[in-house]
C-alpha cells in the first residue's frame, strides 16, 4: 500500500499554510494530522489491538445495472453516542478515541467499519450485466474528516482559516487517493443534522472513494458528453452562465466563486456552489480559487441556518470529475441539498421520488433563493 | 374531459364482484366510488365551491437530463390532521371531507392540490437539452385512492375482499388513465408510516401519472431493452428465475405470485413481488392472477410488520410498463421499500445514496428475507 507511513515520524509541508503528519493507528489504519503550522505529532493509539473490519460484497442490481455495495458489519457502528463518549472527539483522560492527540486541527483517517475497502492490486471490477451475476469484494476507500476536536459546532461555524485548512485537505486527500490502485472517482461529501442520519454529531465529513463508477456520475458524464458533442462546450460552464444571466437565483458571490439555487432544483433547499474558472476536481482549483472558497461557504451555509433560524440539516457534497474518465467535460461543484421545507416539515423522497426517480417540489428555486438571500449574514 | 361523469349516476358493473359509480366534486374534480356490490351514491359534495388548483410547471435539470416537477400550490396542505379533521374520512356530521358518502368501500378522486394536472390535447412535451430551456406546464394526472372508510388500519389490515377491490380499482385507473391525452405512464403507489413522509394517517395510496417518462423508468427500459437485444428474453422473467432457483431469498409465494428479497437489494427490508406469469401491467392481469393477489399481498405485509413488531414504514410502488414504449421488455412487480433497520433505526439516503445514487447497505437480502421468513403469519 503506497500511502502507509513508515515507523519514522513522517510529517511534510503541504504549502505555505498547511503540514501533515501521518501515524499509523492500533488496527493498522492511517491517521493524517493536517495542521496549520509545524507542529509534532506522536501520540500513540493505546487501544487494544483489534481485527480490522472485512471487506464487504459489490452485487448487480440487474433491473438497473447498478452495483449495490453490501457491508454488513457496519449495522452495528456507533449510533448518536453522548459527547463523553464521542470516537471523534480527542484522546483525553480515560476516553480513547480514533484520534490519539489530545489536540487536533484537521484530521483524515481510514474508517473503522468501511462500507468500501482496498483491495489487492489483483482486484478488478468485473464487466457483468443481466440476472445471472455473483457477487465481488466492495473495493474502495471510506475515510472520516474531522473538521475540529471541539465536538459541538459545524462546518459553517468553523473560522475562515480552518475552512481553509478542510478544503486543503480534502484536495490532499483526492490526490493522494485518486492514485490509489482500484479507484474510478472520489467523493468527499458532509452530511449535517439527525434528520439526515448523522450517528454522530461531532463536526465531520466523509470521503467515500468508488472502485466503480457511481450512478449519479455515470449519468452526469452521458449528458454532458452529448453536450460537448453537439456544441462542443462543457456543460457546467453554460449551467453556471445562465445562473449568471438569469441573476435571480444567485444567493452569494465573490471574485472566484458563484453560489446559486439551481434554476430545475430538486430541494426545498438546494444550492451549487462552483468555481468561476471550472476545473475537473480539487486537485485543480488554484491557491487564490482555494484562499476565496471559506467566505464563501461561510456566507451559504449560515444563509441555510439563517431561513427558519433552526440548524439546516443538510447534505454537502463535492461532485468532482472521475479520476480517469470524462475529466474534459465534467466540473467540480459542491452541491448542498437541504430536506426542511418549513420549521416543522421536511421534505420527503417518497413514492415519485424513490421508486421513480422523478422529483416533485414544493418551492420553485426563485422562492427559495429569495428566501436564502434575505437572510443578515455576519461573517 | 372524456372521463368526466354526466350529471346523471353513472354506475357500472366491472366484473362479477366491482362495481362503479362517478360523481362531480365541488370543484369539478371526479370521485369514483368502487364497490364490491351494487351501491347507490347519490351523496352531494356539500362543500363551497373552490377555484381548481393552478397548474404547475416542468424544469428540465440540465446536468442529469431530467424534469423536475414544481408544484408550489402543495406547500400548505393538510399536515397529519387529528381523525376528527381527516379529509379522506366519509362525510358524517359536520365534517365536509373529499368523499360526500357517509360509507365506501374503496374510493379514487383527483388530488386537490395535484403535483400534475391535465392540460389540454394542445400541450406536447418539448424535446429539451442543455441549459438554457424555458419552463412548460407539469401536465399528468394526480388520484388519492383509500382503501376504506376506516381510519385506522392499513393495507395489510384489509380483509382479503378487500385488498382484492383495490387491486380491481387501481386496475381499471390504469386503464382509464393510459388511455388520456399525455399520460406517458401510470404509478399507482403507497407511503406508510410519518417515517416516509405521509401526512394523512388514513389508509390510502396515490396514482400518479406522468407525462415524461421517469427517471428509474427510463433506466429500466434501457436495461431491459439492452438484454433483450442481446439474449432475445424478458429481463424480470430471467431475474424472477433465478430467485426462484436461488430459493433462500423468497419469503413468500403462492400458485400466481411469487416475493422475493432481491438479490441486489437496495433497503434492508425490500421485497419485490411478481406474478409467475408475467405481464406489462394492472390491466393485463388474469382473473386468477388477480384472485391469487390479496393472500401473497397481506402475507408480505404482515411479514414486515413482524420482523419488530413495531408498524412497518414503508413505500410500495407498482412498476408497470409505459403506455406506449417498451411493453415487450417490462414488466409488472410490486415494489416494497422499507427504511427500518433496527427497532429504534431507521436507513438515511445519506451522501452517497442521494448525492451519487450508490446504495450501501447494512443487511445482505439473505439475512433480511431470513428474519421476514421467520415472522409467524396469521390471514
Amino acid at each position: 500500500m503506497s500511502e502507509k507511513p513508515t515507523a519514522a515520524q513522517n510529517s511534510r509541508q503541504l504549502d505555505t499554510s498547511i503540514f501533515r503528519t501521518d501515524r499509523l493507528m492500533n488496527d493498522g489504519r492511517t491517521i493524517r494530522y493536517y495542521d496549520s503550522k509545524e507542529t509534532s505529532r506522536t501520540a500513540e493509539d493505546l487501544r487494544p489491538t483489534e481485527e480490522p473490519a472485512k471487506m464487504g460484497e459489490l452485487r448487480l442490481d440487474p433491473l438497473l445495472n447498478e452495483w449495490i455495495a453490501y457491508a454488513a458489519h457496519r449495522q452495528h457502528r456507533a449510533f448518536l453516542p453522548p459527547k463523553e463518549l464521542c470516537p471523534l472527539c480527542p484522546t483525553t483522560g480515560g476516553l480513547l478515541t480514533e484520534i490519539p492527540d489530545s489536540h487536533f486541527e484537521v484530521v483524515a483517517f481510514d474508517n473503522k467499519n468501511p462500507s468500501l475497502a482496498p483491495a489487492g492490486s489483483e482486484w478488478a471490477l468485473p464487466t457483468l450485466s443481466g440476472p445471472n451475476t455473483s457477487t465481488t469484494g466492495a473495493a474502495g476507500k471510506c475515510e472520516v474528516i474531522c473538521f475540529s476536536d471541539e465536538h459541538h459546532g459545524s462546518f459553517g461555524s468553523l473560522s475562515l482559516d480552518r475552512i481553509l485548512l478542510v478544503i486543503k485537505a480534502l484536495r490532499d486527500r483526492t490526490q493522494e487517493i485518486s492514485a490509489l490502485p482500484n479507484i474510478v472517482q472520489v467523493f468527499p461529501f458532509e452530511n449535517r443534522g439527525e434528520e439526515v442520519g448523522v450517528t454522530i454529531n461531532h463536526p465531520h465529513g466523509q470521503i467515500y472513494s468508488y472502485s466503480y463508477l457511481t450512478p449519479r456520475t455515470e449519468k452526469m458524464l452521458n449528458t454532458a458528453r452529448a453536450y460537448h458533442a453537439q456544441t462542443g462546450r462543457v456543460l457546467l460552464d453554460d449551467v453556471v452562465a445562465r445562473e449568471i444571466k438569469d441573476g435571480v437565483r444567485i444567493t452569494a458571490e465573490n471574485e472566484h466563486w458563484v453560489a446559486y439555487v439551481p434554476y430545475a432544483a430538486r430541494y426545498p433547499f438546494e444550492i451549487h456552489v462552483a468555481p468561476r474558472k471550472s476545473v475537473a476536481d480539487l486537485t485543480e482549483l488554484t491557491m487564490d480559487q482555494l484562499n476565496a472558497y471559506p467566505e464563501i461557504a461561510k456566507r451559504v451555509l449560515l444563509q441555510l441556518d439563517g431561513v427558519f433560524n433552526v440548524e439546516m440539516p443538510y447534505m454537502a457534497a463535492w461532485h468532482q470529475a472521475p479520476v480517469s474518465v470524462g475529466r474534459d467535460v465534467l466540473r467540480l461543484h459542491w452541491q448542498i441539498t437541504c430536506v426542511r421545507r418549513a420549521p416543522g416539515k421536511l421534505k420527503y423522497l417518497a413514492g415519485s421520488e424513490s421508486a421513480m426517480g422523478a422529483f416533485i417540489m414544493d418551492l420553485t428555486p426563485e422562492q427559495s433563493a429569495e428566501q436564502l438571500k434575505a437572510v443578515a449574514i455576519k461573517l
